[in-house]
């Protein structure tokens, strides 16, 4: 749990002066984490503010930033150590870009200069599905009575998911061949004719339990990290076919892309707003009152496309979703609570998705299977999409806002998607 | 792809006497590879001979070994460097092994007192269901009419597993929590009552691919390092109640042992044999000549009990299962070639799980929910068993035999179940 503190305070300014601009997704009081590398150097650490990153390994040596962690070249280090070590980072981090220090220029390098990499390597990666409104609009095609999965309202259900083939925001991604069977009952492999996102929270693990050892609603809330955007691209005509009774597979691990900046579950604190009313009340081991009042974030969320015609054309992305992470039934620490009520030991820089974070509004659906419901969406060019076709881009954004707040912001989660390769011979 | 070469002959005997006892498991015919230490030493790479370790690190000290790869702390520098290198550290572990060559007792280590490793840290855990029987028969409760997976008899069925709670044999597991609806509707969260194990093969990958590359058919059998025996310890309560849409989830991350030494596929190209016969026939990606001819593997595997009262008595464990791995539907190599096929990069030190291996045969059910269909086992002291009970210890143990080759083992893959810890306050 974080506390809301003078790191938060409205009237906080920067000696970054593009941190101070209104509207920026990273003033001074967000402070988000990330990896990046400028021409030929190591990967290392950094924090975002405003149009520039702070070198957290610079500032190390500089003697400005006291743990040795930050001077890693991944975050792996710090999310060892945990929320006790990343929260006296935000501490120092804070004093040294805030206004009244000396301005340290010498220590920051143009976002626009920085190639950003993963975070950590992902050790292991855990998808949810924990918005009510996504599984109640596509359940109805299955059992329009019970559309939701049987276990919906008692537990966030989830699955494995790939690891290997989570990647940063950005690199692009290639058409996948796949496997499923036509409605004439024949059986068809090629590239995919159905790929779809998937709009979702990213929620990094600090810290280890052991196996065996549960991590009860108590301690559950200090096992996140941060947050960021994630992008569970997803192969519905795959999915559909080698679902049942197993689940996603290869559906799902053809790439998953996170945002290169994480949002520290301390930049957070005054975002924090009580989680939905569930009914049936959840199990006590799913249950704190912590969770009831402070477990949801008041974020809102969007996907935008862009079209090979409309990059063309100097167009900007068009927003197909605008949704509020808020809602989601589940909160991110009944996720990790569930995870390791059986014993599973969760390892810092394991990868949590919330699962598609969809919301009531019908503007509020977060992937195009939904979307595609009410049926194909006309671009404001006129151009149709009932899936992503070869050269269009999904960009995901995300901000955190509430009274009394500077509102935070996510940066980007992107990819671009490349036709399908020739099947090698 | 493996050649039979001199390192299998009949004729070959080691220096090392108990290599050359009929019934061993590690004749020289065999030289498993696996991570082992010593009092207070850290792990280092090994190989088994007879009752004993030949120790990587000091062969290749001692310029008997070449590879510095075989100098590492784990097998994971190996398996990266794939088929080519693994192959010939073979050539050289023959040769300074076989009778003939000088004795090197110095460079040997006692197996009972090395203390065995995770083989590499598992990057990747991916489990597939390629048993016609076991989904036969535990469909039949779902729909008698259509038992199999929709897909099943065009792709090898799989789901994403988890990877960080994949341990060494040996290790103990402890009963796990989880939640469940009682057949009157009630949910229930505590101790699991159903605790299964499953009888599989393990399949250690070699080698990686990139991202959005596929692994063709013609070189997916080169991207298996080698196999294991792995016991996927199952939830069946829990994993009946949380599986729909999305699969096994707390189910199955309990814990996943491994034996600890990895047969390799140089070792097992005596034991080739035809894959069975598909109908209809797999589609062109998972396909080749050399997997109709040379996929599937002459392996006896078995799982025993040893209860406690049975320990007390000085029984031997009872032979729960008793099956063969040639059996199954989908080979190691289109487990590999399917798993890749949509771009999916397999790393060097992922594992495959090859399912439940349970064939047609009463006495060849691989998992207790299986055998519990015909009722509760009686053992031969008369205690009964429907699931695994508190200090109840499974053991798995295989052996290739095949006409003019000598029989190789797999040493064992056991793990003890613990009691249940009480729920943390």
């Amino acid at each position: 749990m974080a506390q809301r503190d003078a790191t938060h305070d409205l009237a906080r300014k920067s000696w970054v002066a593009s941190a101070n601009t209104p509207g920026t997704d990273f003033p001074v009081q967000n402070l988000p984490l990330g990896v990046f590398s400028t021409d030929g150097a190591a990967p290392r650490c950094g924090v975002a503010i405003g149009d520039q990153v702070l070198d957290l390994k610079a500032a190390h040596g500089a003697g400005l930033v006291s743990n040795p962690a930050a001077a890693a070249n991944s975050l792996g280090p710090l999310m060892t150590e945990g929320r006790r070590a990343s929260a006296a980072l935000r501490a120092e981090v804070s004093a040294l870009l805030s206004e009244g220090a000396p301005s340290r220029t010498d220590l920051l390098v143009p976002m626009a200069a920085a190639r950003m990499h993963l975070p950590t390597t992902v050790r292991n990666f855990s998808d949810f599905m924990a918005s009510y409104d996504h599984c109640a609009r596509l359940g109805v095609r299955r059992d329009p009575k019970n559309p939701l999965p049987q276990a919906f309202r008692q537990l966030p259900v989830a699955y494995h998911s790939r690891a290997s083939s989570v990647r940063v925001s950005g690199e692009a991604i290639t058409r996948p061949h796949g496997q499923w069977q036509r409605q004439d009952g024949t059986m068809h492999f090629g590239p995919t004719e159905a790929m779809d996102y998937e709009l979702e929270m990213a929620v990094w693990i600090a810290g280890d339990n052991a196996i065996g050892e549960p991590v009860p609603m108590s301690s559950a809330p200090d096992r996140i990290f941060g947050y960021g955007l994630l992008n569970d691209w997803s192969v519905r005509d795959v999915q559909r076919w080698e679902m049942p009774p197993l689940g996603p597979f290869l559906g799902k691990s053809v790439s998953t892309s996170v945002s290169a900046w994480i949002v520290t579950a301390e930049a957070l604190a005054p975002f924090e707003v009580p989680a939905p009313a569930q009914e049936p009340p959840a199990l006590p081991y799913l249950d704190s009152a912590w969770n009831r009042s402070n477990g949801a974030l008041a974020v809102r969320m969007t996907a935008a496309i862009l079209t090979p015609r409309m990059r063309s054309e100097g167009a900007a992305p068009f927003v197909l979703t605008d949704t509020q992470f808020a809602g989601m039934y589940w909160t991110a620490a009944t996720m990790v609570a569930h995870h390791a009520s059986n014993g599973c030991n969760l390892l810092a820089g394991d990868l949590l998705g919330s699962g598609t974070v969809s919301g009531p509004e019908e503007t509020a659906r977060a992937c195009l299977a939904e979307i595609g419901l009410t049926g194909a969406v006309t671009l404001p060019n006129g151009e149709t999409r009932r899936w992503i076709q070869d050269g269009d881009e999904i960009v995901f954004r995300a901000r955190a806002e509430a009274p009394g707040a500077v509102p935070i912001g996510f940066g980007e989660c992107r990819g671009v998607l490349n036709p399908a390769i020739a099947w090698p011979a």
